[in-house]
């Protein structure tokens, strides 16, 4: 393996360009090849046998352009399939779960975290089940919220409606008084603002872009795989379809324009 | 082609189950099969070309049951590739927009007429085109409401946030005065109460299940292959993933219990 190698990064979507955002904001020299399953979207709502299947095709297409680290970038997909993608890969693969649990742990105070995801994630228990893992007495109150990933991707941003929605789902999660909050779904950060109106000031929001980040940079220091060149990395963009607004809406996920787009067709994800 | 073969209905989930609804209440002997490609749901958010792909696997996989005649039950659909679905198919292929179409303008005594669907249904302008065809000098008003059908799927039926989203989408339509409203999804008449809360009682809310299963009864009539049986015929729902509560969801939509149901890869659908 060559540290040029790209990194790779699949999400159901455009949710996991928040990720990708993040670590090339660490990592600005690395090349990167970016997976999104638009003609599949939305993971969030499909069976678990679906989201695997689905998972291991992104990530046999990303193996095929030689990437040197797999990122997880969708917490429907880390929570549902990381382990079967660890089970047949040869390389490093990096979920969302683990890094906003650790961070969760961290930012909690008085030992009471939320957790807010899609209902496969939710259902899935995977931030419960990671953050007991790390901290047995930790206290955990999960809610799934499958109504903010259209609204984040209509752009309804700051909107009444958003915020009775976001007060319906928090009301139990405040009433519990938690002190940190797991945004579990690569769509929320753009619902940040009215997600911490909602649930008070004093509650940290953590988001997994910016740890795992930190994760794949621990991982290519510790191989010997970090890309020393000096120039900016390659970013590459394959989705599997391009819908009406795609780029702009992409873009307003990703904080940058998009310049190497193209499409998969479904045959090469699943016949290969 | 025989009397007793199935009538095939398609949609991209559950919404057209609400198609079946009303043609199993005007035909209760006619056997059906149903599918529900719920490992790609949805459409409408999808570009022309991925739902004409799909529309035609989904085609194929029932003209492999023998159908007599398909139904296309999704207006997604219908309005993107019911041209292409015609010129493949040697059967009767009927789509939600024409019947939806003529009973608007039966309804419409002011020759307004108010259309909403999905962000494809609306970009495709296929009731615009099809209402002018019928009627040249009606106007129409087009709204895409692409968080009706999360909305629906939730079951947030009478709810308060559904009601600010219904106004902020309804209130232009409401303005020019249009005196019915063709509901250009078949989601849309599970929210049938708060649109017509926010629209105001006077205006007439269309929904394409009535009228296409008229349109049914006419061409099984006229062609002979109304099936004469007086047993209540056999409904098979397949469905390409099942995901949690998919059972509870779907009866809500047809109305009734689901006994046959099956679950179809979607290899099976894109490889033959």
């Amino acid at each position: 393996m060559d540290r040029t190698n790209p990194i790779g990064f699949f999400d159901s979507g455009i949710g996991g360009l928040t990720v990708v955002r993040a670590v090339t904001q660490l990592l600005p020299n690395e090349n990167i090849i970016y997976f999104g399953d638009t003609a599949r979207v939305p993971y969030g709502s499909k069976s678990n046998d679906t989201v695997i299947d689905y998972s291991l095709q992104a990530a046999n297409f990303l193996l095929r352009k030689n990437i040197k680290l797999l990122v997880v970038a969708c917490n429907t997909a880390s929570s549902v399939a990381l382990k079967d993608l660890k089970r047949f890969l040869t390389i490093p693969v990096i979920g969302m779960i683990e890094p906003g649990s650790r961070l969760a742990l961290q930012e909690s105070k008085n030992g009471k975290v939320g957790v807010i995801g899609t209902n496969a994630t939710i259902n899935n228990k995977a931030y419960s089940h990671q953050l007991k893992k790390l901290s047995p007495k930790i206290q955990v109150y999960e809610k799934a919220c499958p109504l903010f990933v259209p609204l984040a991707e209509e752009g309804w941003i700051e909107n009444k409606a958003t915020e009775l929605i976001a007060k319906e789902y928090l009301t139990e999660l405040k009433e519990k008084e938690i002190d940190s909050l797991v945004l579990g779904c690569t769509h929320y950060p753009i619902l940040r603002d009215v997600i911490q109106k909602v649930i008070g000031k004093k509650v940290k929001l953590v988001d997994s872009g910016t740890p795992a980040a930190k994760i794949v940079e621990d991982y290519l220091n510790g191989r010997g795989l970090r890309n020393i060149s000096n120039q900016l990395g390659k970013r590459e963009f394959y989705v599997s379809d391009i819908p009406t607004k795609f780029r702009e809406i992409a873009e307003r996920f990703l904080g940058r324009k998009i310049s190497h787009l193209h499409k998969v067709d479904l045959d090469e994800l699943i016949n290969e």
